[in-house]
């Protein structure tokens, strides 16, 4: 595909030394050389946000002790200097604010997921984008792996004819023990209703595998039925949980999402099946996607830019043959790659290629109802609620 | 393992040709030269009854056109000729009748699952067995594999810790078209609430996983919530389902089977996590026991009588060493060989050893609630019911 | 497939206590259904020979101290008594007398790999065969699974194009320690040269590999180059080597044999490749064949009775749907029931399917050849040496 | 690990459009950050050449038409504005007149493998490097994988035992059709000696598997004995080959690569036994390493940054936990973070993790040494040969 000759620039509100997510972000928006990093906040601590810039090669005068401050510093900066976007990698209670605010200062903002913690911050956050216009990303990375673009034009083109069930499932044991007791910083504001939200597990990977779910499917989640469990002894937030899902097409579904699972590193699966054929891709093998049949044949298409058979979505996404695996940080340089794309189009005034897209504020929302309706429903005996 | 000399003599009804599962019971039964089979009443057809007896051996004498001529021409029969057991491979509702017709006339009994139709016909049946002391098998097969075993018996001694959750998973593809519309011989009685019960993916192998699931653990169900779903137009019993469940223990877990998952063949899985650990079982690869650790070591166990670290409930179930696959059949053979060597050891009056066992009259009532239970919290908008 | 109603009567020869392969051999026999054992010489040790002919409800006149008083006193019983053939399990050099005395007194024999321990034995055998017209096989039971069939029908009808490629590879770890010092009886015999014969790992699973190569390409090896390995210190015979193989039809080869590699169970795997594709089986998962497409399409082809796509060969020798894993044992019931057929139709004078076929004389005689080229090359300095 | 804050600074001969590896190289330079590519000659195609230099964000001074105008032009750059290093991604016969240049100037090296086209060109650039002191980094990227630095350092540690048995594979199948001959670009310059060099595929990926063996093993081969086939019509150098390898310590092996295995992709595995264990890496599935003990004990050891039981190298080869599949780009990148590291500790006068490293020049006459005997001894029928 062209790209344009320009590089994008980005600012960063979170990710400082210990993150676990922050270095990612910045992987990924390096791989294809579409973005620079210019700026950042990268932490509430002084000494690690200066750090983590000076690492980065960043001029101190460019690394900030606050949110609030590098909004305020950059926004003065000449357009031709200052970040086309802000990344935000900070806990799901700093997402809302920051993006808030870097949208008003007329800033394209990245965000990890899940979006915020109310359905009421994510309105308001669609709101704000769609009046200033400006582009967001929300970091469902997983929709960035090739084979998942290529389950999703399947699914949606109506290769497995009509859908009637998914099956997802997202299981990691990370949390099985009480580590947020013992000091495990991603754990410690996790498991924090104050810094976590309404969810724990339903909100950290449910979210994942609920965008999942409707991206392939192309279809909408309507009602749910779900069962959240605390596990581990003390713990507030669910750290398991299971939704039936109810879609507008007619589909049902069912998800799975633990973090108690023990041994299990991050067996993100989806399994959807159609009246012609059944679709089945699991994350820590992300490079094959297994069709199968209903007159038994079994197939698998592979990752590889000279795959035949695979179609334009997924080339799009596909850096090198088959056989040489691509992995989390190529699918997660997708989202970065086509915002970047994205950003270029628009400040060139030029269309842009529909298909070099990423999970948006539409998303975010969607997820945050998700949230809502599990805990509502959980709450109430497993009542089935409607999103 | 000694075994007696003694051969175990078999009937059986149902079976005939066409039949799926006849010709597994008798591949099951022969494969360790424990049992012969000396009569049959292999059809309500006459002509195909006679044809099977033909083709199995037997003399004509003994082949009879209808179960009832069976168990009373049979029971006339000296002790020495007679079968010590019979077993019965009809649909559902053809259960019931011939197993406590054998019961009576002092015959023990094999029997497929589901054990009957109802919760009624099982304590029934049970009471039967109890008074009669006969002893009764019912082939929840799955439960003969030698990892399966192997998983009882480190989950039940407490190896992976408090068990908290299980997930089982039965997906098989062949009834995701309308086949019972088009003569499918096995199709047609499943779908048909005259001759398969009360449900239909759920008896079928809803069960399966449900036995799958208390067999392993060694935990008690006490409650579900359940979502069962008939999504191929026209069809009145379900084909698809997913259950929560809630264990005595306060363990939980999720269930789901369909046979509306497009392409897949017999995926039965299994995985239970406990705080130590996980252990996963796949009934498509069934010779790997796949343990992971909290500490994310991950081991595999393999069927094989050499392969060390399986314990004595494992070994007692595998025939050659590890490398060569045992199948279906061998784990269907194992409760086949285990009933013969009760069998046996109760002609000769002797103490057997209680690991040489099989499931029996109480996991049948056991699934009869559990499928009364799963429709009665789907009738009721999925709430929780007590089993 | 049609089967008449008739059993035919097995003798076994070796197979008792403590053997391997015997057991394997009888359910082998019996799974089927077609097949009685009705004699046995189990061992050389008089008791062990009369424990496993009463374990195995023979009468006690007619388990036989020695071979040669079996084939002496069976001889005399009527015809309608004594066995139809003779199934001989011995290890090697104690394959080729009691084969030929068997043939010579009218019973068809079975007889385990390698068939004897020199061409001058194998190609004598073969003269006995051709002149008493008695059937023979050799079992190479690998040539029995469903999809080593499938794998044969589609190369030799040009499926994957003309061939060009094949590697096979036979992995086992169970001599990488000198367990022929600390009892083990398999290891004790295998690496005496008195009684394998001229080859270790070669002729114990390297004829196997050979044999597969041959049987799925229905080509014939012409020249190798060999080097054979010792590598366990003390070890005479070889226990590791790679051969290349040159084929008639301008094919090359690699065929690796090794039982020193630790930790292997029975790591049996073929691939060959054509012009037009690639296919991969392997023994510890028997049931899936990977076909590679030239054009990278992947596709798996799984075992079962309703698998559409798979020929006739593969579901002549399959027993159950698909997802239900058959073993080691049902493929080498194969052999046997296939056997049994054959005797069937000789005796019955009827015409027989020639599909429904078993490897040998004429492979055990290719067998020997391999492993006398194989061992005369590697002891020239791996020179080229045709077969 | 602590890193410096500098920019390395990158020039790069090859690479323009239509490059398969050019792009990969400056992906996997980008990706930690600590290279910007400042510098090239893309292309003897002045067009080409150009067009990259503009999508890389060049300024046109900087992008040359002929790698000997850059060397040229750039050593006259102000030391802190020139590069610290040349990338070569040409042919293998445009790598020894680069790299000579480059390191004359004073440049460091990455240079592509195999090194050059014949072992005196690679003894040359061995002096020259020596001589002056400046790094070389051969592009052997699979040692990059962490699991194949967790191989390497559990076999080098002895854990599993004395190393008896190396069996390395190449598979792919990209040249079974005669490419060349309809304008495959990287067939085209692969299939041509006077480009290519004295072989065919045991160059382009033979080299790779030989360089893993010594890499993982820590062992030299001292003999070899080759078969070279070309298999497609009209094909001067080798598109597939088996090798058996000598080690020095007694160890032997076997090395197959072909071009020309129809259907597979990138299929690089290898298996290293020894006295107690062995160990299987596959790198389709570059994230779990293997391990089988000679007690039958299997265990998976799979990458990510919080998996206990790895060691040091792997852990310092890791980005992410375990469960978010890193891939071809990552292992690549590891030897170009590990090639600036090494730069900037020169540069900065310190000393080094040892552990940092990656293939140098040492490997290059390895490789080439290799080619020459495996020629030698396929044009003399297969005789042992040493290298």
């Amino acid at each position: 595909m062209r790209r344009g000759t320009m590089k994008v620039r980005m600012g960063m509100i979170g990710g400082g030394e210990g993150s676990l997510i922050g270095p990612v972000h910045r992987m990924a928006a390096r791989l294809d050389g579409l973005t620079d990093l210019v700026c950042g906040a990268f932490s509430s601590d002084r000494d690690i946000s200066r750090a983590t810039g000076a690492r980065e090669g960043l001029p101190a005068s460019r690394v900030y002790p606050t949110w609030q401050e590098m909004i305020a510093g950059e926004s003065k900066l000449p357009p031709e200097v200052r970040p086309h976007f802000i990344s935000i990698v900070t806990p799901n209670n700093l997402h809302y604010g920051p993006a808030k605010a870097a949208l008003e200062a007329g800033f394209h903002v990245v965000c990890d997921k899940p979006l915020c913690i109310s359905v009421e911050e994510a309105e308001d956050l669609q709101e704000t984008v769609d009046r200033t216009g400006r582009l967001f990303c929300l970091t469902h990375n997983y929709t960035g792996y090739p084979m998942v673009k290529q389950a999703r034009e399947m699914v949606t083109a109506g290769e497995i004819g009509t859908i009637r069930k998914v099956v997802v499932q997202y299981l990691q044991g990370w949390l099985s023990a009480p580590v947020e007791k013992t000091g495990n910083r991603q754990a410690v504001w996790r498991s924090d209703p104050a810094r976590a939200g309404i969810a724990g597990a339903m909100a950290d990977i449910g979210t994942h595998a609920f965008n999942l779910a409707e991206y392939i499917t192309g279809e909408v989640v309507t009602e749910l039925s779900a069962r959240l469990n605390s596990i581990v002894p003390g713990r507030i937030l669910d750290d398991d949980g299971t939704v039936s899902l109810q879609f507008g097409n007619g589909m049902t579904g069912t998800l799975l999402a633990s973090q108690v699972a023990t041994g299990e590193e991050n067996n993100l699966s989806i399994r959807i099946y159609g009246e012609k054929g059944g679709i089945i891709w699991n994350q820590m093998e992300p490079n094959t996607l297994t069709l199968l049949w209903s007159d038994s044949r079994v197939q698998l298409m592979r990752t590889g830019t000279s795959f035949p058979g695979t179609g334009k979505l997924a080339s799009l996404h596909t850096r090198i043959p088959a056989g040489h695996p691509e992995g989390f940080i190529e699918a997660f340089a997708n989202l970065y790659r086509n915002f970047a794309m994205n950003i270029m189009a628009l400040e060139e005034g030029k269309a842009h290629d529909t298909m070099i897209n990423y999970p948006g504020i539409h998303e975010g929302v969607r997820g945050m109802k998700f949230l809502r309706a599990a805990v509502a429903s959980s709450r109430q005996g497993s009542v089935m609620v409607s999103l």
